[in-house]
């Protein structure tokens, strides 16, 4: 199968134009899993979205001093992490779009006004996509998505969605089951082992593979040691991996950050 | 036994004249091991001080993302999130002075004017405790160590040091064996149990305990187990107990974080 390097436009006409051609396309892949995850459906979801657009940005310190005394989540330490290192005008991708709050928070990190910047999200389910979607459209108005390009398809086929040899700042999984929704809709180990193969073939150097492992559900500790042997497996001459969690809070999310290091510096 | 509440001068004479006092009374308790540590002695102490004492103090966003992209150490993640703790005037323990880097730091972010700031310092090996004298005055001079009250006494004994009901904001492990000496000379689960213990009575709401293992070494893992252990039995609703690790990197130094929750915010 050719790479998919024509990305869907955010505007839903043709977004789910595109989607009716490429999902038999997609779904053709045997490293695949079948959905597992359901996208959180939420009444509020316009508040949300424009809470979550005007939140004011934390800054790295703010963030992990917060995460120590128990005030913040590692989810606002790793968008805290991710805006130190993402710049105005970077490619970055969303493996896990679920309901669009990072895909948003990356969105806000690259949006330039060249029009370089590039958000490449992606969702096994469809639902997740067209909820992704409707969220930016949501918070940030008709007209400013246009850096965002989302595909419905199992993140462990990133490699066919970024334009090749595009350098990727950043690869952001949440992996688990999407907060609010339904625990026993899960990403799986497998394809998210896959997944991670290809976010470190893809990151430039001096990028960052970001994953949040949510494992209060049955299956989570099984894909945190997959996560966490693929973070050790890293060489550590060309790799910083390290690992962040609450250790008296058994089932709160762990933070894994994958640098790959600048050569350059 | 009755605490010791009479702090030691950090001059060097009095250092050692009120040592000799104390030594055959604090040896007495059995709650501590015998010395297992030995400071690092090195020929370029006097440079060390100078240097350590003119660092560039870094800020927790420098810190944490150096620690993530490879480029700073766990010790340096400590020191940032100390400085954003701790408070001119405030007191603060040393559990472990080894060859004094810590009790430096520490030195400079209590110290304040109006000479309220305290620093307790302590290690059960005599010549630690000289070593870290030492590199006070080489690196600060002879009139700005007042706020350190040096102790040769086991970290477990703490309370009989710090004087009662005096708020504590930080109490800083250093555990392992000191960078440089020799391996075999080690910190042991025990009494790093029980110093926590007494850690966690002394320590002010807000206050934090800040643990730095050392594990690439015969006993560090068991050490490391204890000190997990006993975070992770911290009541989440009055500490948040968090930890920070390089995972490609096995042997790599871990951060343990314990903060009592500030019931006031």
């Amino acid at each position: 199968m050719p790479p998919l390097h024509s990305p869907l436009s955010l505007r839903p006409h043709l977004l789910l134009l595109r989607y009716r051609t490429l999902i038999p396309l997609l779904r053709r892949s045997p490293s695949c899993e079948p959905p597992l995850r359901r996208p959180k459906r939420c009444l509020s979801m316009r508040a949300a979205a424009a809470a979550t657009a005007q939140q004011p940005e934390l800054g790295v310190e703010e963030a992990v001093v917060g995460f120590v005394t128990g005030k913040r989540k590692a989810t606002e330490v790793a968008h805290a992490v991710w805006r130190s290192i993402v710049r105005k005008g970077d490619t970055v991708v969303d493996a896990t779009c679920g309901n669009g709050n990072d895909t948003l928070a990356l969105l806000k990190m690259v949006a330039d006004e060249r029009g370089q910047g590039r958000v490449y999200g992606m969702d096994i389910q469809d639902s997740a996509i067209e909820s992704t979607s409707s969220f930016l459209k949501m918070a940030m108005g008709d007209d400013q998505q246009e850096p965002v390009k989302l595909f419905p398809v199992c993140h462990s086929r990133m490699e066919e969605i970024v334009p090749k040899d595009t350098p990727v700042r950043l690869v952001a999984f949440n992996l688990g089951y999407l907060p609010g929704g339904d625990k026993t809709l899960i990403t799986v180990p497998r394809t998210t082992e896959l997944a991670l193969q290809a976010a470190s073939r893809i990151l430039s150097s001096g990028g960052l593979i970001s994953v949040l492992v949510y494992i209060g559900h049955p299956g989570g500790r099984d894909e945190l040691d997959v996560v966490e042997s693929f973070a050790s497996s890293l060489p550590v001459d060309t790799w910083a991996s390290c690992k962040l969690q609450m250790v008296n809070r058994p089932i709160a999310p762990v933070l894994i950050l994958l640098n790959k290091k600048d050569q350059f510096q």
